[in-house]
């Protein structure tokens, strides 16, 4: 047993390895044990220290898939057995991450557990594409919502946010997306600006831009996949290629 | 002039220093020109070449306030004379940072702009507190909302928000509290937790928690001032300390 277990949640950021914060690295320096999830750049894991046990919880491919019970029961058995456990997680531990599920159970095995933020995917992307989530005149807040409920059908708060001017950035909501473009068509809003960004941040980054009545078939045109980030609003327009990419489907 | 002119916006992040990505010092380590606001940490300034000309252009205290257009103006300016220029901002430069206008104003100019995200305090000063902003099951969205708005008032989508179940998040709108504790009083939620932060992530951060009938006196009694970011919703009920407070404010 280690006489010092502690658990730190670290946002890994939106992919780029460059897009951690330097708090983010100093934990890993320090880590014993790292857990890591599908969404986080392994090249992260280098700047843990040589020996310290890496090992990976993700639910993609077709690497095994541990429950959240599981994680959250390797977790603390970890920092029992070793001390330092990083529990690095894509994006921002909060947004969508559970990381608060984490907290708790350490809190409840009297393991102290503390978290240092990530850039979230959900605002970092549209910032990298040169749109921007809030503008003067245009918006003044940003929704973000999951595309993946646990009843697997599409939020409530998608219904109430189509009827608000405010932007929204849909995580994990690629598979829903002809529901997202008709939730939006039946409030009159086929032209609303939506842009879709898959690998954000990476060298293999995919945007698609269109509007609700285009989007869906731009999308199977550029053949963008999962995991992708939704971003609907005017701002979008305020993508340098907005404009060209609306005259091109005209054209075409 | 410069024969390289260049402009990177970069996220600072919510304070401590730490919370800067690896990829925002990168930039300002090669910068010739630092232009900085209000809400970053001059710290970070030390990152900068020994050289580099630093302009503080933020709009608090007794120090000269440059207008939009004039921090703009500079911008290209620096850009074309000494080459490339770091426009170092609060947080995440499209979270109500007016990057958008700033990328704007560089495109119309001729001058290459390109932005790194930050960590934004709409996100990171919860989860610093151990609130996480969605949660299964309590919440599956959060809506960052501008307290201040151009016209001044409350924003129409605050209104709109206090009628969902979404976290929502309020910056800058300290002044507005009263104003938003009516709104959600006349929704009938009362009983919702809020959660008020100042100065989060620094030494000298202060919360305040309640309810939308208890946070007036507690940020009165707490004495909790501007910049604050106010975060409401169930999920504030997780802050370790939220149940105590709330028994203490019974027994008085």
């Amino acid at each position: 047993m280690n006489p010092h277990p502690k658990i730190t949640l670290v946002g890994a950021g939106p992919g780029d390895t460059d897009l951690i914060s330097l708090k983010g690295l100093k934990a890993l320096s320090t880590a014993r044990v790292v857990l890591y999830d599908a969404l986080v750049n392994e090249a992260l894991l280098e700047y843990a220290p040589e020996d310290a046990v890496r090992v990976y919880v993700g639910k993609r491919a077709n690497r095994h898939a541990y429950s959240q019970q599981q994680i959250n029961e390797m977790m603390v058995g970890y920092a029992r057995a070793h001390g330092h456990v990083v529990r690095l997680k894509g994006g921002d531990p909060f947004v969508f991450g559970r990381g608060g599920e984490e907290l708790d159970y350490a809190a409840e095995h009297g393991v102290t557990a503390t978290a240092i933020p990530g850039i979230s995917s959900s605002i970092a992307l549209a910032g990298l594409q040169g749109i921007p989530l809030t503008y003067r005149g245009i918006s003044e807040s940003f929704w973000v919502i999951t595309g993946a409920t646990t009843a697997g059908v599409v939020s409530d708060d998608l219904y109430a946010a189509a009827k608000t001017n405010a932007t929204v950035v849909v995580l994990m909501g690629l598979n829903k997306l002809r529901e997202i473009t008709e939730i939006y068509q039946n409030e009159g809003k086929g032209n609303l600006p939506v842009a879709i960004i898959q690998n954000g941040s990476l060298p293999d980054e995919k945007v698609a831009l269109g509007t609700m009545d285009t989007i869906l078939s731009r999308v199977t045109q550029q053949e963008i996949g999962a995991p992708a980030v939704i971003i609907i609003g005017e701002v979008v327009a305020k993508h340098e290629r907005f404009v060209l990419q609306q005259h091109n489907s005209i054209a075409v």
